[in-house]
């Protein structure tokens, strides 16, 4: 959208939330058209969360409509369909530096706006926070409303049941609008998705009807036997269900099911909920991609996505030279090895293409599980299939594995059980910014007693450490960037590596790198580079933060003076740091020149990968400043 | 018990659990007394989990009676309750070691007997690990049972609702024992527990009838408005609620309530339920401390407990000289604390007796949160709560902190919220062993940006850390250890110390010794024995994990020649990690002899904190050793 045409649409005239309050049905309804122009244009331009903003376009109007934002408390679960709340917001201006350095969060940010009131990006979170606001307010002695927008995907996470549970419980006045599309990133699965699907029809209520009589004539009078009517009870009543009965037994008022399109209805219910003094869940229906005929048609794939041709919703081509990605090849491989080893069974939580397990999907759906968006449950299923001789995989992006750290070390590490993580997104994810960077796996596994970490320079690394971890007997670990590889041909039988055993890329006198995964290659260019200046820098790739290739760093020690300990993780608790413990240790750092370079101790933020990794100096251009400053007499 | 009477007791003969398969109605009477006999001697004698193990003896003996053990799987959620399956599975003559260093453990542990198919620890993980367990077997074609034994309490926490969700999904066979007692360790709280309670009496069925009536009269016809209708018939359905609701609506066959001190009438439930060839819930009530009047009438004190007299249940008197314990200091001093600053709020995830905080809940009811077993859902409830403006205290203890890790880093410090984290059971606990062990949360903490992280020598600097967190403007950590303190006496007046600063203990000449928390009087006490040796030894207390006292640190490593750093952590990623990594970064190092104790990269198991710190090397004595090596010539 030019500055010309901006300040012709009726978005250009909103301010802040109150400004649509002013606006008629009809503005309203090209207000409508104008975000989703604004936000196609946008994703399609630059990628980002396309479907599931698009999905809540007239829900957000009705919500900024109905509710004081200037006073009440407005939560986004996950917070990528919370662009339209962002251009609603003062943001217009900015939204096109969206997801880019230095410019708007794709998420909802504290700080970013006055009216983020919460920071998000993970998911499930939203009705913890919303209670823990209500709570506040209700000391404060105030009065003002605290809503909370959760998805049915993010309603499986077992954090949104604790918090649903509690908020039962407590009974403060609270609204939690759920927004239900049927959808995770991909098609939700679960007992509960069924049967929030199950709506009050026609044949519904006219097998309700007979229900009914057959219950009434068998309730039991007093003196007849009541434990054996709970049975025939439990069996007619199960026919009553419908998704209001779940959030009535949590002590929630329910109402619903509502078009999450009509947004003059909406408004409507959410004029009436503010009247009630205690928890209500809103169940609102909507479509995700809702208006952009390609995101209707595949929401999964216009979930998160790159640039596109908006006319058609066809990719740009433009994807690093057609190298596959460590995605791809981690699925392939996967899927290549459960051929040739029954025992191997694949787990996601909710992302069968985010982690590339669509093939194995396809190919072995007895051993395929998607559990949802439950990763602290996939992990001790994975340890249940474990314990009767299966090895299961379980594919989690870095930051997400986070939600099941107290799992991997008690029910997989403490077992020394054969469960293997393969994390996805490991290190700087880009634009997707602080809340998803894998910035603190080293960190948070290299102290787990049993577990091996490991992380590839290449594809074919990574196939060979996938064989070394379904080999080895006892948990395993290995992370991976996001993004293509470089090419390296994945042999059609790797070889498993000896644990604990790296390699010397490159030799050299002046230096020695040593590193491990997508710091390896950029060290290897940053080497030959410097030795145009005369200097012969060695490149070790230690492949393993644990168990770490002992003996060889001890050689390396002893031969070189100067060491650059390189790694795309915080420099607290990580891979250099456990190279440093094992060097200090074996008193072998007396009169070391040693340097570490990775994540310093703050987050950070979005950015593509290529400038965060040089922000932090971490690319082969850093290296070899570092290595020069380092070579210096 | 004598050997001489064993021998001549039932339970002396059951060796295997078919053996109880064997016995009459009367003898298996007989057997549950024993069992209660044993147990209730063994917990008088040594301390340990009594009134959870009292509550499941008929439970037990009647899942021994129905299933086949020796091919079903059987899983105890947390496990405290699993005394009689340890005597009921050949390790009678064992027992008297339970809990004690190379003994049995606690708590069923994968490895130390056949029939312990899952190792506990922490709540929650019955149903995942089962459900894993229902799809190998499914997999593998075999047809045995698999049953999860899991309490109300531990339903309320997520991980549970997760399994539940995806195994009524599934529909795998296996069975769900929910072991209703009203109580996690103390009473219930969330909308489920209530709900749960709701049992199908007379009135019920009576109101249940006009109800019914109702609903059938305004049933709408075809045409009528169906959206007008679900509010009504949400309104009128809700008093069909029974706990058989919730489980059908997650596609679970719901049997019960029924009496859980029955065993014939359990024997023929599970036996029916065997029949069902999908998931089942049995939804038995039990009484914790069952059998045992002082357990029965006080179940919260008698969940664990310490030494007592058996025919009066009055504790033993041997509290380490009376002095209080961290837990009462850190309670009392909170509770001080509330009084003068109203943005405190204490949050317990179902600990308000083990954390301390039953004083606060006694004062300021109103700003006293017990979430349940529900960590997640504690710190991204206090996350809320923060963003108001408000200082939460999240009491857990370490291990069950590592559950809300994922929250702290997403929720919390990202965001950078006054969110104030106080880890009882820091470090070695002793007899619960290597699922309670507070070893990692240095290692897991430390990496976090914006958490300050530090441990307290004495319950003066206790109080002085909890003022100093309150004070800061940002996420604190403090950790704690198991245990009486030292008798520092509180100051009435605390005074807050600046962040990273530390303060030596005693000067010296020879070495100095680096430790924080609990070690630092051991580490003095060292020292104080060396000086007769003619070592002069120094002893700097860092308080701080992060932010390191930097300066001071630098000043000692230019002073010091020998330095050993000692922690109750693990040392990988730990606090003598993070010291190194500070004086390797400076270039500190050079020519130092440096030595680092602490957990080493193992599970550590069960023994008293004496005999475990002994073991490591990390008590008095042990540094004594290290520090004669370290300074001999």
């Amino acid at each position: 959208m030019t500055d010309a045409l901006m300040n012709t649409t009726i978005l250009s005239r909103i301010r802040k939330p109150g400004d649509v309050k002013a606006l008629s049905w009809a503005e309203l309804e090209i207000l409508a058209q104008e975000l989703r122009d604004v936000i196609i244009g946008q994703v399609a331009g630059h990628g980002g969360h396309l479907a599931p903003s698009l999905g809540v376009i007239e829900l957000t109007l009705a919500l900024f409509r109905a509710f004081d934002l200037e006073e009440d408390r407005l939560i986004w679960d996950v917070g990528h369909q919370a662009y339209a709340h962002k251009l609603l917001t003062g943001r217009v201006e900015q939204f096109h530096t969206l997801r880019q350095r230095g410019g708007l969060s794709g998420f909802p940010r504290l700080g970013e706006n006055p009216y983020d009131h919460f920071g998000v990006g993970h998911s499930s979170t939203s009705i913890s926070a919303a209670l823990g606001m209500a709570v506040a307010r209700d000391l404060k002695g105030l009065d003002h409303e605290v809503i909370a927008v959760i998805g049915d995907g993010s309603l499986t996470a077992g954090l949104a049941f604790e918090g649903l549970n509690q908020a039962g419980d407590l009974g403060r006045k609270m609204v939690v609008v759920l927004n239900d599309n049927e959808m995770s990133i991909s098609k939700n699965v679960g007992a509960l998705s069924r049967f929030l699907s199950r709506k009050m029809t026609t044949p519904f209520l006219q097998r309700l009807k007979s229900d009914v009589e057959d219950l009434l004539g068998t309730i039991p009078k007093i003196g007849d036997d009541l434990a054996g009517y709970a049975k025939r009870y439990g069996d007619s009543v199960k026919s009553f269900f419908t998704p209001g009965i779940l959030f009535e037994a949590f002590h929630f008022t329910y109402v619903g099911p509502i078009d999450g399109h009509n947004t003059a209805q909406m408004v409507k219910v959410f004029e009436e909920v503010c009247q009630i003094d205690k928890p209500v869940l809103v169940h609102v229906l909507t479509t995700k991609g809702k208006g952009y005929e390609p995101a209707e048609s595949d929401p999964t794939h216009f979930h998160g996505v790159g640039e596109f041709v908006p006319e058609t919703g066809l990719a740009r081509k433009f994807t690093g030279f057609g190298l596959p990605s460590y995605t791809s090849v981690f699925g392939s491989t996967l899927c290549d090895l459960a051929g040739r080893d029954k025992t191997i069974v694949a787990i996601t939580a909710a992302m069968p293409e985010g982690t590339g397990t669509e093939c194995f999907r396809k190919n072995y759906p007895e051993r395929f599980v998607d559990v949802g968006i439950c990763e602290q449950h996939a992990v001790t299923f994975a340890a249940g299939l474990a314990t009767q001789g299966y090895k299961p995989a379980v594919a989690i992006y870095s930051t997400f594995l986070q939600r099941a750290y107290d799992q991997i070390v008690h029910d997989v590490c403490l077992q020394n059980l054969n469960v293997n993580f393969f994390l996805d997104r490991g290190g700087l994810v880009g634009e997707d910014g602080a809340t998803h960077h894998g910035a603190f796996d080293f960190s948070y596994l290299r102290h787990v007693p049993n577990l091996v970490v490991m992380a590839p320079k290449d594809e074919a690394e990574m196939a060979r450490m996938m064989v070394t971890a379904f080999a080895h007997d006892g948990p395993c670990a290995m992370r991976y960037p996001r993004g293509t590889g470089v090419g390296a041909a994945v042999s059609p039988d790797p070889q498993p590596i000896p644990l604990g055993r790296g390699e010397l890329m490159r030799d050299g006198t002046h230096a020695v790198v040593i590193t491990l995964g997508s710091r390896v290659y950029p060290a290897v260019e940053a080497a030959m580079q410097l030795e145009d200046e005369g200097l012969e820098v060695a490149v070790f790739n230690a492949r393993f933060v644990k168990p770490l290739p002992r003996e060889q760093l001890l050689d390396l020690a002893a031969r070189f003076e100067t060491i650059l300990l390189v790694e795309e993780n915080a420099l607290a608790g990580g891979f250099a740091s456990a190279v440093i413990e094992l060097l200090t240790d074996e008193g072998a750092l007396a009169g070391k020149r040693i340097k570490r370079i990775g994540i310093p101790d703050e987050f950070v933020e979005h950015g593509t990968q290529k400038e965060l990794r040089a922000m932090l100096g971490i690319d082969a251009e850093g290296m070899k400043q570092t290595l020069r400053l380092l070579c210096s007499p």
